[in-house]
């Protein structure tokens, strides 16, 4: 189903404006390197609406936010959005501090981004919904799993309706929806969380696909979402004995820089997810729970 | 000795509040997931009280200093105190210019941090004392060896006392006291010097185990030091030709993902230095200086 | 030709302070580290003077400009060459933005950096002419390869002696000029382009080689070059199934960490330019193309 979207992203090239935090800055760029889209990075406001204009899509993260970027992110965005250019927002951490729910809610309104890619606690965060973010991760209690699967499928159907944007969520099961349809992805490994900036390279990567399949945004960030997850799979697979969470970090970047859109479609495991299918899967979620990866 | 130490870090799975420099914060990040502790990051004085509330430990690290985050630093420790957090300073590059020496000593005094951890000459350069560093390493006239070790050792103690603060030097021969005990530590390698960020990983994992620790601080960090010696001992192992610095750097945070509380024990090379000791030491430098790992 | 350069940098060991982005700072410090020099990066007006009169050469690089930062950049600069060391700008991106041209432009002018590194679209920027930078990289019809190589040649020898500064312009034939002579050198791999961070590395790398070798700039900058070339040959030949961008970045710093003054040599492919030989060369395109790496 994905193959041609990635393959579509190596054909374009598209640079990617990603302001970001600077613990995972360098695995994003080379996450975006390696899956054939180029990064730019600036976080100035008086050059950013001129970076942007100059590339394909956008990418804003909240990670180690500083309050003299927002202004910075709000000029990008509304170049991006002038231009007609995919933003995603990555809301890293909303909902452990005032400053970064608040934020995020802002940029959402006045930008009305294409994508939110986060976990399930930022997103319910941003929403003004209880959450338990732990850390900049989801809690247990709040992540998508067999048993949570229809409830969690049905908040972000209505949120995503509500805010008028893609909701790209990652957990044991990723959900990816535009109120209309919802797109359930069974990939990747536990042990990703393991990695710091998996996240982050995910969300820039989703501009990238955005970038080069504007026909289809829906389906363009669950192609992201399933190649970060087929990667983490087949990262996986290359472990040794001592190898640890930095040697994963590289052989999950290194899979997406060998993967082929022929690869990606063997590896991809999305269905189409219902209001029906909810209703069948709650009564199986021993099922359900046998297929979380890991 | 230190085994249950890290076990217990495993159990509780800290969250680490890191206010840091950009040069290390991916791998900083990283060696805490590989510990099993979850980092966050944030430098924003709007919104660090509020996440330093919700993790179980803070570490200030003056790499890259900004004088815009010292408000920052200054409000995590005070959120960090208030709720009796454990607070690791890493003073890097104090000594090498006036703003990180007061600095280091603005927030010793205000924040009474549980552990200071840097190399000789950022510990003597923020008491006042003579001090030779060349650009953020200890010079060699200041570090720690077998000959030196009796005097050094000495200083420390009273350092420690004096300021009320856990001390933890790293060198050739580690040294951590709380200024009635002091532990020796001959793990490690020389050849950690020559990866970025070792110092500042150690620091990160220092809070992580002082969080899941309280009971024994100096043991606490003392154990910390183990692990990062053990780690990079374990690490070199697995150096293969063609192998620099960048594969050790990976191999040190795997070892530290792939160490049980066992690994460690067997391990650790530790014993308690005394005045006594110290004088028999001074006795027999050859002796000592053949101990000396590398 | 340039194994006794690096042989001395080894031996000078040589403290380069580097302004620098948060991209590829973590990067760059390793690969100096590898190279046999330590590297100092701070960025706040307040200590950058005091630090840079500590160190041996100077690295700015506009990756991911701030204004703020600019100040420091001015002062470090202007401490630099208060004490003769040499400064070596990196551009990254001029020409994308007005910031970073003028950024650029108002550096070598107030600075008189001994070398500027960067690529052809950035070089040209910097020099008012036309320019056609993609992302931050050279666009295709800026960079130097057989057929455009006399002309592009006769711009940098015009230009260095115009702006008296050496450039050092990388692509997939590197030119290196200080208005006199000009060196052309063949080493590296187009794939280097995939790994994000190799130019900014080359960056330090120079400052590294002219502090270590004052006698002749020219062929300093030049052999830091051959080094960068060298090891992205060197580090390819190591390229396994599976392995992409991320283990070929890991690949060319360990190179460099294990190359002798021998190895460099044995693998240099330079040679002096002259505009005669660039009128025979521009009549042999196809021999010239030939020679391109990869």
């Amino acid at each position: 189903m994905f193959g041609r979207y990635l393959e579509r992203l190596r054909q374009a090239c598209p640079v990617i404006h990603t302001i970001t935090n600077y613990v995972t800055a360098n695995d994003t760029a080379n996450m975006l390197l390696a899956a054939g889209a180029r990064p730019v990075m600036a976080e100035d406001p008086e050059e950013v609406a001129e970076i942007t204009a100059r590339c394909d899509g956008l990418t804003l993260n909240l990670g180690t936010l500083r309050t003299g970027v927002i202004p910075a992110m709000l000029a990008a965005g509304q170049q991006a959005a002038l231009l007609h250019h995919p933003i995603v927002l990555d809301p890293v951490g909303a909902g452990s501090s005032r400053l970064r729910t608040e934020t995020a809610r802002q940029l959402v309104s006045t930008l009305s981004p294409t994508v939110i890619r986060g976990n399930m606690s930022e997103i319910l965060a941003i929403a003004g919904k209880e959450s338990h973010i732990r850390g900049v991760d989801a809690a247990d209690s709040d992540t998508v799993t067999g048993n949570t699967l229809p409830e969690r499928a049905d908040t972000l159907l209505n949120l995503s309706k509500q805010l008028s944007v893609i909701l790209s969520v990652t957990g044991p099961i990723d959900l990816v929806t535009d109120g209309k349809r919802c797109l359930m992805i069974r990939n990747g490994r536990p042990e990703m969380g393991r990695v710091t900036g998996t996240g982050c390279q995910l969300s820039a990567l989703t501009a990238a696909f955005l970038a080069a399949n504007p026909e289809d945004p829906l389906e363009a960030a669950a192609a992201a979402v399933c190649l970060m997850g087929v990667a983490g799979e087949t990262g996986w697979k290359r472990m040794q004995p001592g190898d640890g969470n930095i040697a994963y970090r590289g052989y999950i970047i290194d899979a997406v820089y060998n993967m082929t859109g022929q690869m990606l479609e063997k590896g991809e495991n999305v269905e189409l997810f219902t209001r029906e299918s909810a209703a069948v899967c709650s009564d199986g979620p021993e099922l359900a729970q046998g297929r979380i990866p890991g």
